[in-house]
């Protein structure tokens, strides 16, 4: 089985945060806001990109194993663009731990700041659910390196907390 | 401020699994089926239900900090039952941990098995968007008194991680 | 076949009421507001809910027959917490009628009321889609022998209005 | 306050029923399959249309306060198209009376049949939500009389059962 | 095959516009609100229709082939009431043109006026999907000749700039 | 007001075929299928997409104003992956051309082909909805070069057909 490069698999996608995606909110006198968007609508989010890139290096059906600790810097407002990065990380023999990145673009100044990132498990499956090997995952550049590495340790950290 | 208990602010919740909130899957013979929900999906339900959890406890708005490392036990299916049971295990000066646990029922046969379990961290904000303090936790059976003393350890763990 | 207590498959079930499922209205200045949710978005989650009970006690298809006549007592507005209770009030030989209590909770307040109830009933099918019997209902509870006489009557009531 | 007919405000509106509107379902071989569609999405779908055309008679915000008891009468399934006819029956000082009418259209042969009807009754709202006096109603042919009639029939029974 | 005439498949449908499908949108103090709906919910409206009345016509399987150049008269705003009228100008031997045209009520007055029109192409599909013979339309009022008659001279403008 | 490059604002997002965006499709033996994606639907992404580069250009509230007739190249099927590439091509004084280019890819084989392209002009409006001018295009790329002057052309012709 070839193995791939994380820059082969990888996408950084879009998302306009409408009104249907928020929490209902009330304003100082009371009134019904558009309030910030559910913590849940943006793990949803980043959980589907990631399994897009889990099956783009596997090309088989993906299951998501586990979703590191993350934590959310700032909130998502209604009219911002959120801007999902996600690459693969490491690769094991059946599963893969995929990163992402989450940055949030005002549409109206341009600026642009980071409000989270994650780490997913995702193991491939056969055609009759049974766990199989994935295509080795080739980190070239030194930052893709690094991430392979830290991916490691974590991975290590995982196993320690099951057994 | 008056303390409140664990079970005054509990809520359990039923969701059946929809066609439309699985995955494009494909059986053996390339033809396509229905399959097993999004992860993300099931987290996005989690944290709604975690979010309903607190805002009972809070009674003003609050919003998702951070989610810990959850594990996916088995897939669920199109047609399923998720029974989805949140309380708060502990609170802090402006913080509470809200515990979330995920049983599966299949409707034909009636029987339940476990799929995941999460816990979430929500602030508690006025409206000015300030962190405000949380009504103390009360909690009052053995059980809820070791998920208190539980949460406690997980909290701390998480302090050493961000310093 | 053996029999099941309403207890052993009733459901109360919480919907926070968001944007997406609001009519949209006019303020008095003429600007537009997240207005009252649908009665039909009500009448869609009652139905849900209330055919999770009848499936439940089944454990085979069902299909809804018909919903009795239904009021509104109240409004139910954006940001409000829908409280579902439903469970089996009566079997006949392959149909069931199942109750539903619908309360609102305001999310700020704790406030509870009642905004409307109602009795569907449900038609069990084999795989053919043929009618089948179902599983006899043991009432336990005064208020669950009560609620079974109630139904009973409502039946009779049902019958004379088709013939 | 000038009256309006009942052809001015009528709607016929037509619905494709979509797998996302399905029940999931099993076929004889316990393989899941896109079912027929829930009782819950039609009333829905009902209670819009009927408020569309209350909200076109009284040209003012409109609330559902009941829905009559309601049969369905064949079950619907994906890829059948609902034809919903909606028109005022009945008005009242502050309320009225809208009749529904569902038929399912087979795409693949054209055939049409009925599904349900329904009665519902809303009552009209002033900017400050007090209900408010509604246009009359000018029934012009005999089948709009009759419908009047009946419908005022239904209204005394609606009250007896209040009081 | 017989023939058809456009009035047997005509569809005129109503779909008011709810504050999900709107665009965030600014107000001039800088807060936000619900704006103007999408034009890409709008083409997926005029889609739907369109290829609900080239169903009706064929009774097979069709596909979008193309949609003509349309302008967007005037924006629609949530609240307002889209009336989108449909029918076939056009059928060539396995493709027909379908002619839409959207207009908007305004709800509190009940005032209209257009806001686009659209043509769409749609091929017949066979089991196999292979274009199949459709039936020929027979165009029997001048208004229903005319439309015919510029249908065939923008379905020659198309070929040309295909070739 | 500065110019802007194309690169500045194009973007390329995904987006996973649902369950929930198909036509329901009869099999050769009568079977429903989950069937191709609604041209609908890909018109509504295509508008999505298209709206944010022209707003991302202007920063400030931008309305479709028409879209040029596209041709479907093949249809997209539930489980595919589409990769919407965007970019701004011409700049007027008021308004804006923006280029979509629509490829797909099977998930399972990698490959890719592309499914169609669109061109849309859209408006930028100020806070009183007037239209205002935008900033200057500077297109880089001997293929931008390109680009800015196919879209001058196709001005011209939209401006002839007006008149």
């Amino acid at each position: 089985m070839d193995g791939k490069t994380p820059s082969e698999t990888a996408i950084t996608t879009y998302q306009l945060m409408m009104p249907g995606q928020s929490n209902p909110s009330w304003s100082e006198d009371g009134t019904l806001e558009l309030g910030s968007i559910n913590g849940g609508a943006i793990l949803n989010l980043i959980d589907n990109v990631a399994g897009l890139v889990a099956l783009r290096h596997c090309r088989t059906k993906v299951v998501t194993a586990s979703i590191d600790r993350m934590s959310f810097l700032n909130p998502v407002h209604v009219g911002e663009l959120l801007i999902i990065k996600s690459s693969v990380n490491y690769t094991g023999r059946t599963s893969l731990e995929v990163g992402v990145r989450v940055d949030v673009e005002n549409l109206t100044t341009g600026s642009q700041h980071q409000t989270g990132s994650a780490y997913l498990t995702f193991v491939a499956l056969d055609k009759q659910n049974k766990p199989m090997a994935v295509p080795p995952l080739i980190p070239e550049t030194p930052e893709e390196k690094n991430r392979f590495d830290q991916a490691k340790i974590r991975r290590a950290e995982r196993m320690k907390n099951i057994s």
